[in-house]
């Protein structure tokens, strides 16, 4: 039985402790929250605390805080004398910690919100330990909620988590513009989901280069200028301008 | 039975082809191509010229060209006086043709290359016509291949055209670049292969703007400055500011 601690109560660490729970030899013993108010709904199901100096000893600490705030809330742990477990965080973008003495990342490469449920074993976990020793552990944990586990550096998943940016937040980004068009003018934004599972699918079946369609990859000057005298809203006037011109050169063709 | 001339051997053509081929109801009785060459691989399958002299009459004329050869195409036919079918194009861009004496649109709102199969099933389609008679015999021909059948009108079938660009043509570039990055970096692209589905996924289950995640997002300064330095391709770099500016700005909040 693997013994964990969830520090942090936003969207990361309750996907964590819903995916924790159903694992078999896995013990969520305590969630740790600095406010109060954001562990209610844990409290039927485990304990909690906004108490550092309340927590129990584990054979994992997993950090899901905020990226700023994960090495202070680290370096206190370090200073709990009664703890000495693994201290591993969840992000994406912050390297192996320098303050605990059994350092670790476990990083789920996923995107989180509250309202969606995930299938986590599908989700990527990407592993790192700084004593080799730690990695087997941390390695059954992950394996207990994912099929997908990887070993990867800080150095790759710095690359990684900016590649991410691109596939899921800004990819999100161009969805939520569509939906803005739609919108301005009556028509559903339904339409386009067919579209939008299609697109995402061949991404990853192919190479997203190779399947790349659309008036920019044609060249196609006479429907761009049309789109642009159609875009009123200059930001996104400006990022259809820019990625038009991109995939152009990407092409080696000039505007 | 519906009978359909496919004009066209390029992708698109190519994806009517094979789903009219399975549906009841509908036969492809000839594909015309201006260039010889590319009419092979239907050649087997049903009649095909590479002269419009030796076009067919047919209920159904599908003009499945690029956008700039559709008007020029459509004038050709409306002079040959031994067709009087509906001549539909497929485009998202072209408004109805003046030309024709029936005109049509017949535009899957999807995006084909020719490695990947799709599934028409899923497909919108978006259907208007010139005469009000000839609604019904589209509508049954999108039918026959598709679940999902729209009456869209040319003014709104611009702005779709224009939202799949963002949605489709641009979410892949994204992808791309994520692609790229990952190569870069000797990171597997496979790794983000759940990211991206889940991302599409809860996009078209919910509004993506609700769902909007990332540094961005976020506000969260120092993880974009992180991977501004990490971008050494300055096209990448102007696209990742760009968004970034533009979902904070979204949001309310001042760079």
């Amino acid at each position: 039985m693997i013994k964990v601690v969830i520090l942090g109560a936003g969207n990361v660490a309750t996907h964590f402790f819903k995916a924790f729970k159903k694992a078999e030899n896995v013990e969520v013993i305590q969630v740790y929250n600095r406010s109060e108010a954001s562990l209610e709904v844990f409290k039927s199901n485990t304990q909690t605390t906004s108490d550092l100096a309340q927590l129990k000893n584990a054979d994992v600490f997993l950090v899901c805080v905020k990226d700023d705030a994960i090495d202070p809330l680290i370096s206190k742990l370090s200073q709990l004398s009664n703890l000495d477990g693994i201290v591993a965080h969840s992000s994406g973008s912050v390297p192996l910690s320098a303050s605990a003495k059994r350092n670790a990342v476990f990083y789920p490469l996923q995107t989180f919100s509250k309202q969606t449920e995930v299938n986590f074993k599908e989700i990527p976990i990407c592993i790192e330990t700084s004593a080799a020793e730690d990695f087997p552990v941390l390695k059954q944990l992950a394996h207990s909620i994912s099929e997908k586990v990887f070993e990867i550096s800080s150095e790759q998943r710095k690359k990684l988590h900016l590649a991410a940016v691109f596939a899921c937040n800004f990819s999100n980004y161009m969805y939520s513009i569509a939906e803005d068009l739609c919108n301005q003018n009556e028509v559903p934004f339904e339409v386009l989901s067919a579209l939008i599972k299609e697109t995402a699918q061949k991404a990853t079946l192919n190479s997203p280069k190779s399947v790349q369609t659309g008036p920019a990859k044609r060249n196609d000057q006479a429907t761009i200028k049309q789109h642009l005298a159609q875009l009123n809203n200059a930001d996104y006037k400006e990022i259809y301008k820019l990625l038009t011109q991109s995939i152009i050169q990407q092409d080696g063709k000039k505007l």
